[in-house]
């Protein structure tokens, strides 16, 4: 684990219950920005948990909604405070609330599912056809509380540097993907660099995969690549992409694709170089529909291709405890940025300039 | 087991050395066409087993090379014997064959791994890199004759109907592709009812899936749908396809789905109906790229994709071995015409015109 | 299904807010016996739901309970309203229920987890390290109502007969066992044939196994093992079981074992006709230690044993579901008599006497 | 990977067609000892490979033979040439031989399947109900040559230090284990630490174990399971050992038991270690029969047990080469003693004094 200045704390903090209305970042209205406000701190019920926020960071998620996109003129209600990827300290607790008390650390699964669709209720809580996301579909963590159900509150150790603390969500997907089936002795193609997929190359490593290519057009996450351990590192604009993976894996293919571009030419890529009975986790989100050779690349190949979405409820979330308890899990150098929250929009410019990779919002 | 005129004979014949000759359908020069000829009968090695063929049928790759498509003009190197869906006698063995003698009744896997590379050394035969297709790469079984590795072999109960030791080929398409995952309490669809998804459909509902749905553009076909044990038959050209699949299934979507089609519209429909969390096994070959919406059909959705292709080596035979033996298993609809091998061309124009099914070639 | 002159009404019955007292059968005090005493109608929180009962039925730990063995004296504290199997019309909900109305007939999952276990929250409820059982740990359904909270209820079709709605427990004791693994094309042995094992049969020859053939000493119960379809039927206290177990397997052995006897002999021979990489799924609770020959019953033999336990969360209900609305599965067979409520004690004379399988507890 | 001063030399070696006789080690007689002999070098059929042995390691089978204990009066027939750990340079050939050539650097599968029965013909040779072992049923590797069929053989790294080629047979039978299941991020307990006990501490924490927890009485074996890399090293004779290993996983146990020792205290120590739903994969083979709380063990806890025997066929082989070429793998701590074949009683006396790990026979 990189050594931080940033340790917690060794003792809880007493809760604030005085305080009535904070600080948040707020898409007001139905079209591009944010605005800061102050807002009411939220009403928490007998289970919900109420976290005081030590630390956010971005996903792109966050950019649709800053630039108003179709995806976010679809799916959002504005007034809405955005945010999923947080960590804090519990301030106070409903009265049913057992599992946590104020002081703890904690980070949460922000995917709130039903409970009580099919999915749901045969372990596949993570694709829950009624799932809400907390900041998408409710108010969210960029702000200086937020408001979790019980059942979805993970405590952190005291331990961890705090702002590793934030960054559970984009790793659980991460390690949802590696670890949604056979890594150890495999070779593995990572297409695309960006946070997930960085963390996928170090995840895979540590879970004893032979080989890992990464795949990426940014000259600057495939820098952050070698950074977390990538074997060998491509440039797909470079015309003999397939042949060095090939080659690299003796003409065989990769054992093991992972799919985190979302792109029509790195998905083609991928399944070029996957290898017959190979697997395909595709994570990455196409924008649109993707044209795909079946025949040659899923039918012939005999290949497994699973779709990937969020984390496990919970089983990724222990997978990654007991990945960052081992100490050889390094989160810092996907880490690019630190800004206060009060200047997301500076973050948003980061991000459209490809020259960010996780950005961690602190306090305001 | 359906009643059948065709019962084999209870003892065995004997061998019949003196044969020097034989008939054969002959794929004779690169076009269109195939010739009835007088060829040598095959030589055999030590491993290999000659068996004199009692019937065989046809499958849609016959008709490729029938019409010398471009499919064919890249694969087929003439003069060839085609066929490789057939059972027969053994006729004589070479001096390393333990496992059969002169008598047995037999069909046989007609892919031929190598046995050497890293599929073959770990259990997926099926998809070996180098296999070789009897009746494609090698001279196949419309034929007096057919040359067999004993390893390929296939010993039938002599009990089984003649010219259902024929269909073991296609049958083990859809077995593997059934068996592929859970089948039991499931709900499936079946896309396409060639010959292969009429026997899925029955294969399921064996093996205790809740619903089969099948979906069919070709009338002939959705009455055999029907009689193979389809709960609900749909025409995909009436508009509401996907919603009477969807509200058979509670508006959750099918469990599983079978794509037996190779159709870009069957592909979209299928994946459409499946459920959250599904499994969409994948037989039928597209004839051109397709066309998918991954992430709302596969990522977003959590699916599980299988590439499908021949037969496991030999999971499958024996999973055919057991549910013939059970007795509740009939192939009979399936058949829909019989044929003396002569009369190849006619077998040719029967499956153009869409009103066969599966088409039995007799002794010439 | 089976006809049956027990069908439900066609319409809900209306609520009776003003019942007080109720009849129950009361294990009142730490001895053997129970008493039919008249008690508070529970009270019900939020989440809650309370069900009239309709039919239960009778369990072997129901024997345990009222002849206060060592394991009752153990687990069981005084006074407990018994009983763990049952069906109902939902007679009042909580505020908070949503899922239920008065006047569904359902039944339940009469294990509670605790939800904040390692188990609980990847998706192993049914082996939840807190469990509480309904019936055992805190009042039961042998009496006019019963407690249950929401999410433990299960909806039943209003078609089904009312008394297999009392079975669904050990109904799904038998699915979760059979369905543990691969049964399609099996051969299959099932050791004893009490409910549970009876069912076990049935369930397996729907989902397509291959054989199956029942082992039992109670010739009784040897006669219903025929009934619900076994292929085999034998008496393990003939000396030559293991010998024609191997025989009807071709010397191969059987591909499953469920043992569902808890038996030293029953294990013992189990193991013994099992193939070599065959699933051994044990669900029978021996009382005491058990004997093992591990390295040729397991080790050499590269066999797959699973410990089977409750029916999982809930999975097993849906495909129960699936399973019973196909209509083929017929659990009358293994209904011998209907006692009402009052006779308990007659129910556990006959219970002892070895000749009744399973005992339908009718309203008082 | 450690430094080696027996690197291989870089030029293939010219094949000695003239050599007619060589030297052994023979058991030559049925009762304890061998005896050192001059005998013919072994005459290869065409599918079959010469080797010349560079160094052969000991195993506690070979003991067994030595000492002629009842398991040997069972199996063996003299006269036998033992030893089936084992790796050298190929001699010659042949003529049906295409995949090595005089001069490769090899080891190889000592297990000969038949190839027939029904577990070769489904992926499961490792279990062969009709294997003969080289080295055990056949002459083995003890001598100047061993005779190998060519599917046995195993080409290897030129690169890998020399006496590591011998250890194989027992890194496979560790690598077979650790990832028949899920390992990354899981607690593992390792029941005996022999040699191949020693190999899987080293390759779970390869393939991402979060911790490994070595159980074993002998000390100098304990000092070993440290420098393999186990987290926490007990022995078993200090009375809280449980106590110890349910600590160390905040008291829920550990999700997998590799069991190495085949002793029935050490059995029931992993077993009362393993946590309610986890995998227990069994290895060591118990001498005779074992006593085991089947109810709370395996049944209540919903345990997967696992019979584990000898390597997968070639799985396993992939999997060992993909660590060693990682360079992460060191197999040097195990090597205890360098001893020449011609010594070979020596060896014996080693082994017997617990003082001795893994035992390199070198050249005579």
């Amino acid at each position: 684990m990189a050594t931080t200045t940033n340790q917690p704390e060794t003792q809880a903090r007493p809760a604030s219950p005085e305080q009535k209305t904070m600080q948040a970042i707020v898409k007001a209205t139905a079209g591009p920005g944010v605005e800061l406000r102050e807002v009411p701190v939220p009403k928490i019920g007998p289970a919900d948990v109420l976290v005081r926020v030590e630390a956010a960071s971005v996903c792109g998620t966050d950019l649709h909604i800053f630039n108003w996109d179709p995806w976010a003129q679809n799916r959002i209600n504005p007034p809405l405070i955005p945010g999923h990827e947080f960590c804090g300290f519990v301030e106070r607790v409903g009265e049913d609330v057992t599992s946590v008390k104020p002081g703890d650390f904690v980070s949460a699964e922000m995917h709130v599912a039903c409970g009580k669709c099919v999915q749901c209720r045969t372990g596949q809580a993570h694709i829950c056809q009624y799932v809400k996301i907390i900041g998408v579909d409710t108010d969210g963590a960029f702000a200086e509380f937020v408001k979790i159900p019980e059942a979805n509150i993970w405590k952190l150790d005291p331990e961890l540097p705090r702002e590793w603390g934030s960054l559970l969500d984009p790793l659980g997907n991460a390690v949802h993907t590696v670890l949604a089936g056979e890594i150890a002795t495999k070779t593995v193609a990572v297409i695309g660099c960006g946070p997930i997929g960085l963390f996928a190359i170090a995840v895979a490593k540590l879970c004893g995969a032979a080989l890992v290519i990464a795949v990426e057009v940014n000259p600057y996450r495939r820098a952050l690549a070698t950074k977390m351990g990538a074997d060998i590192v491509l440039d797909p604009a470079a015309d003999d992409t397939l042949i060095k993976m090939l080659q690299a894996t003796n003409g065989i293919g990769v054992d093991v694709l992972l799919e985190m571009s979302g792109h029509q030419d790195g998905i083609r890529l991928g399944f070029k170089a996957l290898r017959t009975g190979g697997r395909a986790s595709l994570l990455g989100i196409p924008s649109r529909e993707v044209t795909m050779d079946l025949a040659a690349d899923v039918i012939f190949k005999g290949a497994i291709v699973q779709g990937i979405n969020g984390r496990k409820m919970y089983e990724t979330w222990y997978q990654m405890e007991a990945l960052l308890k081992g100490g050889k899990l390094d989160l810092d150098p996907v880490i690019s940025h630190h800004i206060p929250l009060r200047d997301f929009t500076k973050a948003m410019d980061l991000l459209k300039s490809g020259e960010a990779s996780k950005i961690i919002l602190t306090k305001f």
